[in-house]
């Protein structure tokens, strides 16, 4: 606290971000990134943009990223001007809510999900207020008819990976006509639909992706906004008042070739979904009850063991899980999908941890 | 325009950043950006922490940037938590305006300065006010002695390059007690006296740098600001409330290996700050007036030429540089400070130019 600080700030709780270890050899399922490397290509593409001096370092990058929204249009079929381009989706969500989502009713979004979302609310002042998933953490789109300032719906939904059928989000967005209805979709190369396919239809609806998740791409922090030009536009002015150049050069090249290898792209994809389908299996098999997923994660709970406590046993195996100190969700761990080897390893130690209850 | 907005959107007037000319050989010297490519170490550790495959790439990054806080901290002789660390300092400028600027007296900074103060001012609804320079661009410290929320000075000044003496930043810091004072130091390396050196004497100071410019890196997006841990505490806040992870992998390893060559870092001022004075007395002989600068630029005007009339004339020979219609300095010329060669491609075109006039 000091009275040199503006008043937002002492009353801001900052979001915490997964713990990054040090530990020398950690099975690290803590923070849904990709298991793999990313595409060849995209190391290729760094090394040509860095040169033998690192020449173009010197140079500002693109402020408008225009090769890199070019490419992702033509990946989805979609038009340059209908994508913005920031710092991570986290950047992105951030000068949405303060673009798109400040507005006198209050903004919606589900009492479970991703937990970013409260703290920009606090950062920007916008009023929210949040819908109750059901008992299986399922999203109900008829809960959110009702007077709002926009809705904020990932899908699949963090942290539970419960993802909703494009219908149900179509029905939604076509009926909620005078706010924004913003779609995160973080984990949605992991078995969801996008809703980008609904773009040319509503001028309402604004889609989130990353390249952190699927792309395997967490360290270079590049998101993106899908939607109408006028939405474009709005996030446009603020990231030009706020800063001109949020992504570097490297971050650029590397974003770009990513989308250039969709071979690379289908094949890790489906290699995540195949070993998630697999520790699902497991996790049940050892007594978990383990929420659908459609992402690179797992929700999942043991009626017999302490969610908390789980976590330290794995942690003094240098095995990393999340798990929030929430309402409702506290007997829950947050596990990211590893290589098999990886998931074997997990539920080694929980066989492992469990017998030792029993002893 | 559009209702989905919020209502901030309307009202504002985005940074326009210098032109990224798509010429083949343009002699590009309308952003200040350095001529020369940046240390070989950087080069190196990019490369190192690329490997063979981008396997950290998947990872996310380390959200305080501990390890660059250190090798900077230990380049200044101050302590990791006295910094802050940013996406560029256009980044730390803008969380600085949203995190310690925001009062209910105005922000004072100078009438003729970095023109994105006044954009980030907007964004947050930051009330403020400008103070003239004299008419040789000078600040005068004793026009800042009224009441106000904070204080915002570059040193050097932008667009003219002129510094002002540590012993009268002093004097402001030392009397402006009620609220902080930030000195923008993204030109100092290049002739003026950092503010660092005050830091342990004066908890309402912050200090801003860069490495876009000194050290060849504006093309990886990183900034500071040095202050008192409960100032940069507040930075955090806010910084973990928008975006946790401004700065990629290569970004990281990149500045602090920039950091770790200090050697190249003396070398590579001392050879911009030469070529300056030399573009100094180039400009000088063919009849300009040019402000002294302790910057890698140079604010001019001849009285013979209309300035946007030359910026044109110099365009069709693909060299750039900055003009800013704004008043009191629409005939000057901002021009970055080139290799020797640069300089001189730029001074023998303005002599061709002029002699087409007199033709």
């Amino acid at each position: 606290m000091s009275r040199y600080w503006s008043d937002v700030v002492h009353r801001l709780t900052p979001y915490v971000p997964g713990e990054q270890p040090v530990a020398t050899h950690p099975v690290k399922l803590n923070a849904n990134e990709n298991p793999y490397p990313p595409s060849p290509r995209v190391v290729e593409a760094i090394r040509r943009e860095l040169g033998e001096a690192g020449e173009s370092l010197r140079r500002y990058p693109d402020p408008t990223a225009l090769k890199l929204r070019e490419t992702v249009a033509a990946h989805h079929g979609i038009r340059a001007e209908q994508i913005f381009v920031g710092n991570g989706s986290d950047e992105v969500l951030a000068l949405t809510f303060q673009a798109l989502l400040k507005h006198d009713k209050p903004l919606l979004f589900p009492d479970i999900t991703y937990s970013f979302y409260p703290t920009y609310a606090q950062l920007f002042e916008v009023e929210y207020k949040t819908i109750p998933l059901d008992d299986s953490f399922a999203i109900h789109i008829g809960d959110y008819a009702t007077p709002n300032g926009g809705v904020l719906l990932p899908n699949p939904n963090a942290p539970t990976g419960r993802p909703l059928p494009l219908a149900e989000i179509e029905r939604l967005v076509a009926r909620n006509t005078d706010s924004v209805v913003v779609i995160d979709e973080a984990y949605v190369d992991f078995g969801a639909e996008s809703a980008i396919a609904l773009l040319d239809r509503y001028p309402n609806l604004l889609v989130i992706q990353t390249v952190s998740k699927a792309r395997s791409l967490a360290g270079m922090r590049v998101g993106f906004a899908f939607g109408h030009p006028a939405l474009i536009d709005a996030l446009n002015r603020v990231k030009d008042s706020f800063n001109s150049y949020p992504l570097d050069r490297l971050a650029q090249v590397a974003a770009t070739a990513s989308y250039e290898d969709d071979a690379w792209f289908r094949d890790h994809c489906a290699k995540v979904i195949a070993s998630r389908e697999r520790l699902a299996a497991g996790l049940t098999a050892l007594g978990f009850e383990v929420v659908p997923s459609a992402a690179n994660l797992l929700f999942a709970r043991h009626e017999g063991y302490d969610a908390a406590t789980l976590v330290l046993r794995l942690r003094e195996r240098e095995i990393f899980v999340r798990h929030f100190k929430a309402p409702r969700i506290d007997q829950h761990l947050r596990i990211s999908v590893g290589t098999d080897a990886e998931c074997e390893i997990l539920l080694a130690a929980l066989r492992d941890i469990f017998s030792a209850y029993i002893g």
